[in-house]
């Protein structure tokens, strides 16, 4: 998997601040924008999260670069409706290069591993085969596990970040798409650290876990009931 | 694959067309509710579509239970984000009524048909070996073929529906997804036969063909740019 | 103000729950419709909110008729972006039947009041009087206070009126708009007590206040710590 | 009115063009990035254009901060719901600098405009006196004509703004609306001239009017009807 920031909005976070600075203010968000110390951005970004004033997190988004994730994870992925995707098409480029995924659980066990490397290798064969038969690549592709990499770019604003890292974050998601939004956050950590920091599962901002049982990190909301009534 | 419409906004018609009509009238949406005639209702639907004046078609939404579509489909299908998807997991449903979708040209030779079976089947008695291995379901899955059937509940509106549908019923997009939405269609049209008679590939609307080579309904822009030249 | 549920899906929670329930099921969500004993969707509907799964609440969706607000309200009201408005037009009908919102700060004040009547009456008189000087509708409303009434048709799902009551039912909003939103879970509540009854401002699903300053149902975040640190 | 371009995603047109170019080749969008030429661009973004591929639009946005607007205006705009929008509160901030449009029909007969003047600045005198008697300003705008100016923060990406231009643009669309798209148009063309250039009419890419009536720019679908029979 790699994933790569290639393009955002220059100052995301400046843009986030002023923008929404600006509509308490008599001032416009160009004159805001020059004014604002970094201790002022610090401060009015926190307070923004605190009190759940998301929208002017809107006016920045990011552009990535995301190559070899599984169709299961794309599909996964693309679940998430306000963002931009161009996905790399199975109709149109034939499988030359074929990579795929293989989930820990199976690297770990020798002889499966071995076992699925080959019941990939076949599929790839048969598909090759398939299309010097004259079976087009669209369809060709039925016989291609979902282990197959897949290759796209993904537009988001910080807002639908935030939102989207809360919930693909939690260690309770898929191993994969984990590891996607991990490299996600990473990505953004590097041009917006205020913003990075904030890419993190939904316990944090609700103070409690909301799955059926708690990876750890905090307890359910039951569990955390049960502790408050053992203190009163 | 099966369609069944489950649920939609009852008199979606009459709906589309009184919300339409109060905005410009001193009448309420209720009041126009109850006077239009049937023939009103044929005129103000035309005029709607002929002006594009589309908004007032978001007010009827349709719910669909799609079943044994692939995923190679089902990825295709949910990239339309202004519609709501309950998709049946892989991770916590494992597949054990398996089955999975055969392209026609597959169909067609004998020889590929039964390997591509073969495939199949053998992937699926590794995916059952994994699990008794102690691989989750949400592992096994990478090795199965795409070609494996999902179902799930789709919500679209009248105004995404004819948007979508000049996309999927053109015969450059590919069979499977012209099939489900030729079957989106017919449900449709059961129940809103004005709206389904509407839901037209988009070189209906356009007067031409805006893909690269046309499939013989209209003649592309050049050809007809070419055909008008001759005329003058 | 008036708020008219005109249209809705018909079994809206049947509809929510049974989507939810197919995602994780080997039965589609039309062979689970039948099954499901009202003791079942009562609990998956609070299962559902408890572990924040919402998409499921997009497929039942609500239309409303809602008039006699004032514009200074529609204003707010259409920022709500997932979901579809259809509204009078100033543009084309002239404003014959002259209504306008008179928020209680002003009733109370007999003097202010009278002016407030006295204003928006002449503003009427110059608007006719432009418009027989050949001024277009559409111009001559400029000189209209924004206090004007205006009437809409609102088509939102089940997951955005959770979504928007928790912000618009929380006494920080102006009271106008908490009116109108009290008013539309009023008319959920007749034909959806489930979801009426979670139709709630933020700070109940928070278990705090996120404002500045609380109304006194919840305390805010700080003050919760306090009384934490307290017990400790 | 004033329209300033304050932020946007850097090399905009060669973002969508490298996206595009992705998803059906081998490379990725950051191989392609430093190797597509001025030419190349073109041709591509023209490509696009042409056969309605526009999702590839939605990795470019556009950062306005747009003043003096009036909010007959600013109620038009926010309708369009794909982009972002942070609005100078009237709750937060009492009108201090009273600042509103005066349409050119009115500015063209001295005697309404000096009683549009007159009555504006009515309005103001009494929201003040309101203020000092103690009802908030959230209130007191109730008598502020639709005139007043507001200010925002807008973003929109490349497809919403060839969208919202092929609605704004046309001439049937109230003037300062129109004049609002202008100058979007105008700002866009400085750091983007190809997609500036493609901000147009819905009537340019149609080929004809489908308003009821045309300005001239194009003929009605009817009128064009009529015109091609006599040519037969």
């Amino acid at each position: 998997m790699q994933v790569t920031l290639i393009n955002y909005t220059p100052n995301p976070e400046l843009t986030i601040v002023a923008a929404a600075r600006s509509s308490a203010s008599q001032s416009t968000a160009e004159e805001l924008w020059g004014k604002l110390s970094s201790q002022q951005i610090d401060n009015l970004f926190k307070q923004l999260l605190d009190s759940g004033h998301l929208s002017p997190f809107e006016h920045a988004s990011f552009t990535f670069s995301i190559q070899g994730i599984s169709r299961v994870t794309s599909h996964q992925l693309v679940r998430h409706r306000l963002a931009s995707y161009t996905q790399q098409s199975q109709r149109y480029v034939p499988l030359k290069q074929y990579r795929y995924v293989t989930p820990p659980t199976i690297s770990r066990q020798p002889s499966l591993l071995a076992k699925y490397q080959q019941t990939l290798e076949s599929a790839h064969e048969f598909y090759s085969q398939m299309l010097e038969a004259g079976i087009p690549a669209e369809d060709a592709r039925y016989i291609i596990p979902q282990a197959i990499e897949t290759q796209l770019v993904m537009t988001m604003n910080a807002r639908e970040l935030l939102y989207s890292c809360s919930l693909r974050l939690c260690l309770r998601a898929q191993w994969e798409i984990v590891e996607l939004f991990e490299s996600i956050k990473a990505e953004v950590e590097k041009v917006a650290p205020r913003l990075g920091a904030e890419l993190k599962p939904k316990c944090y901002p609700l103070g409690y876990c909301d799955e059926r049982e708690s990876c750890g990190i905090f307890p359910t909301k039951s569990e955390l009931k049960a502790k408050e009534q053992q203190k009163d």
